[in-house]
């Protein structure tokens, strides 16, 4: 079964699914071998990993090159974090385009302008005009070359401060237009207007939603409102993040590596999440054998004495 | 002052420094804003994070694309893993060109052929003709647009099984080619053949050791031996990888964020260490003051019932 | 229909079919419309255009982002020059792997070492070991994704001056290994060698030739001897390379367009070929009515007199 | 000198100097063969040759990575053709930088919206606010690593019918926000409306024009007028589409190469244009004698009679 398909039985299934985030190939590998059966490659992270703000200071090429990685690095479904699309409808169905050719599964929109802002950071986010970005998405779903895959719209009316009302309007705009789901955001620290918005939705209609700020609220709370998708966004950049401080703060004070040896993974935890084993094996299937003997081999000591 | 300016300086310095390894732009900030004076672009690590092998699996220009974030990130010095120098002497100058086009500080390659195999890995270590490795040191030093970068040849015989005696022949043959440096690598679990080497060697010389795994013994013995540069090789990776397979656990298995939210950095230490503040006094300083109201801001509840 | 089972149907048809040579898009999507029902992604042209030699300069990946444009641009089978498929088996089977994730339909690979050297250049071409280069073979047809994928293996036995019999030997060794075809290479000005190697050889597997420097050869006579693909390998890059340099001759010396501009293409051509009018429709489609007046648009002369 | 400092200098030559297009490392090469000092990195003639529309299809990081192969083919200076600068102030400052970077000696940009649609297409352009445009130029010119890096504001006005006025009065504020020269774009069939321009501004200040319709003027009036420099914009990538249109014709009707072999550039041009002897010369030096005898060279012919 093809990847998009799966995340859009994800979407469509009755009970409440998690993404996990990643941002190179071996947070995926992690998140994946844990079990989550889906990833969220996001904008914030990728960039974190990458130096860069979260401001579409990468271009849309720069976001693929990292994806490619993932997609071949595991076979559960990917959902990107497409910011605004990247420009306008011709970017935006030409980036869907190239998600689809390297077997991304789905891609996520934001209605706002570009380059976009971090959604946590500064109060004066600019929202796309409705009709705008209605555009865009039909552009995407009239041009993606794979029926199954996913388009979402992200709703930022709560993050911009503009009401529950406009929030609404564009969520059913977005419907209209085409979207497979609609994932609604909010930065308020508990999840009252997330909980709001879905009383008032419709909720046969897919919802997403993202509790990076409001984690305090039970996820029992999110699944009797009818959630499909709760992404976990930036979790696994952050545990690293903390992981690489505290490892180089011990390396760098005492000089040694004798006491963070065993704190963190092994090299042999490497070869196995990577599979050295096969690329073994493929040797003696595919390698002739190939003659030894290009050095000299002599083991002896011939300096035993310290000058 | 040039990065290769520093990593020279640090080389030459009767001091043992310590290089951090690096395999993104964030590791390369967190080792930075730690306090190492240089970074080691390691290829395992590169490689691992991109869900490849360590054998040359990336091409020479994906190790490229690498490494532009990293050295956009950081203003330290970074010396590259480069592995055999991704082909003959003509791959290896055009490869140690492009590093110093992008401001990188030094480029190690092995005497190993291509593609290679991480050192650690099997047993089956094939070493490149001595004369052949010597041609590509000389290649690279003839060709380097920039004076100060550092060309270190990494001597493979004690890892390849190939003997005290030729490892010493190679080292000093790669000198007589130029090298700046010689790197002697080493898979025992004890540093006696490493400080055996290092008797029988010109200490005005510079040594680079990765102590990754005889990790036990005292840095105090490689300093009294005169190392030059001692490499943390690949802790940054493994220290991520440890940290995001608890942390996909904990999530996967408790589906809240709840506990892992204060064992992980936050949000605003990502903003710190991106400086999105410089972004938001640029913007004031920049961009013209942006008419609001593009969204209609009604703030108004306007459904207050459940479902 | 799929661009491998096509690039397939071509390969095992009873005619004789010819690919024209393509370095970028804007070259394939002429040969394209001009007729031709495949295309030849030569290594020497891309590297010509990208200013570099036919001795892989250009990395693997750096060719993959060419053939991504070309891909893109057009929807006839593309079949990769893939050298000698840069570096061992596993290096090989993981490029074979990107181009069918990328959609191109066949990939050939030459008997050579790595890095190669272009085969008109020089006269000291290195073979592969003939079990190595059969490993190779097997290692792709046992990994590649689309079973309809080509793998062509190119003998370079008369280029190296190895003799008809060591040509014969390798060709057979390469079809038991698994190629779904032989490209049998030649230097020489005629095409004796060529058309001896035919009548040495089981016809009903498919053989390829590249007549570049035998071209004055009928080609009635190759299909006499039932070759099945002929390559004209070089022959647009070299068109625009002499068409370049007499325009840039003509504008530098004359300071005028005035004599080019009926010489070369207009700019409506581009817009044609590249259809700007679909972009054009689409905006009618999926841009709302944008504001006009951002600029105050008045027209009048404000300045009539010469200083 | 640095390229950078060069273009600073013929664009305060008293002269009128010329800009051959370049859309990759070939067409540069042959420009500066032809005795050009200084190239047009063409954002039309690129994306015609990767397929896309000049319409910012390609991603600022994909210009970067064809300008990469032209900086490393030739040694005069590069203006770029940056479009609107790949969206608001940060993204064109950090474009910028990488330009400077990569050795890049210019960047032009235009005030219109992004993505830009290319200037002789459509008659919608819209156009830049003067304000967000200025301080666009402020922030490249604040941050750009290289203090004679050449920064030319291009002024759209008249492209998109906002008349003199405007033209005069955007030129004044881009002049005052630190650009180095004004390019005045037109798409009218005569010069009236550039020489106008022309008179009506101080020509101390650099002026730069793209005839590209206007071409039947002489340049004598370009001269007496003052222009600083003249870009003959995509003629290379238009004399390459008619070369090649040409001979895939030829050779696809023709099925033959015989009459195309002498009107197109020979194959040992191109070993001249890219220097293969110094390659073969190096191999020499930094080559140990390699063992030949790899294959068993026996020439005899082993099969004379047909099948």
């Amino acid at each position: 079964m093809m990847q998009a398909k799966q995340l859009r039985l994800l979407l469509e299934s009755p009970e409440t699914n998690f993404l996990m985030e990643a941002h190179n190939a071996i947070s995926a590998k992690i998140a994946e071998s844990t079990g989550f059966k889906a990833l969220w490659a996001s904008g914030l992270s990728i960039s974190t990993a990458l130096g860069v703000r979260d401001s579409n200071e990468l271009s849309w090429s720069q976001v693929i090159d990292v994806l490619e990685y993932i997609v071949d690095a595991v076979s559960i479904p990917i959902l990107v974090d497409g910011d605004t699309g990247h420009g306008n409808f011709n970017n935006a169905r030409n980036f869907a385009k190239k998600l689809c050719q390297l077997g991304v599964a789905g891609l996520c929109i934001e209605d706002k302008t570009f380059p976009k802002m971090n959604s946590f950071v500064g109060n004066k986010q600019l929202l796309a005009d409705i009709d705008e970005f209605s555009g865009k998405i039909k552009a995407i779903k009239d041009h993606q070359p794979n029926s199954d895959f996913c388009v979402i719209a992200r709703v930022e009316a709560l993050i911009a401060g503009a009401g529950m009302s406009e929030a609404l309007r564009r969520a059913e705009a977005y419907r209209a237009a085409g979207a497979d789901a609609i994932l609604i955001h909010s930065k308020q620290s508990t999840a009252d207007e997330i909980l709001e918005f879905t009383r008032c939705w419709d909720t046969n209609y897919p919802l997403i939603i993202v509790p990076t700020k409001y984690y305090k609220t039970p996820t029992e709370d999110f699944i009797k409102a009818g959630i499909s998708l709760i992404i976990w966004a930036n979790h696994n950049i952050r545990a690293s993040i903390k992981a690489m401080e505290e490892t180089c703060k011990q390396i760098f004070n005492e000089r040694s590596l004798l006491r963070v040896e065993g704190e963190i993974a092994e090299l042999n935890d490497i070869f196995s999440l990577i599979d050295y084993d096969e690329l073994s094996m493929s040797e003696k299937k595919y390698l002739p054998k190939i003659s030894k003997g290009k050095a000299d081999v002599r083991k002896e000591k011939i300096c035993t004495t310290s000058h």
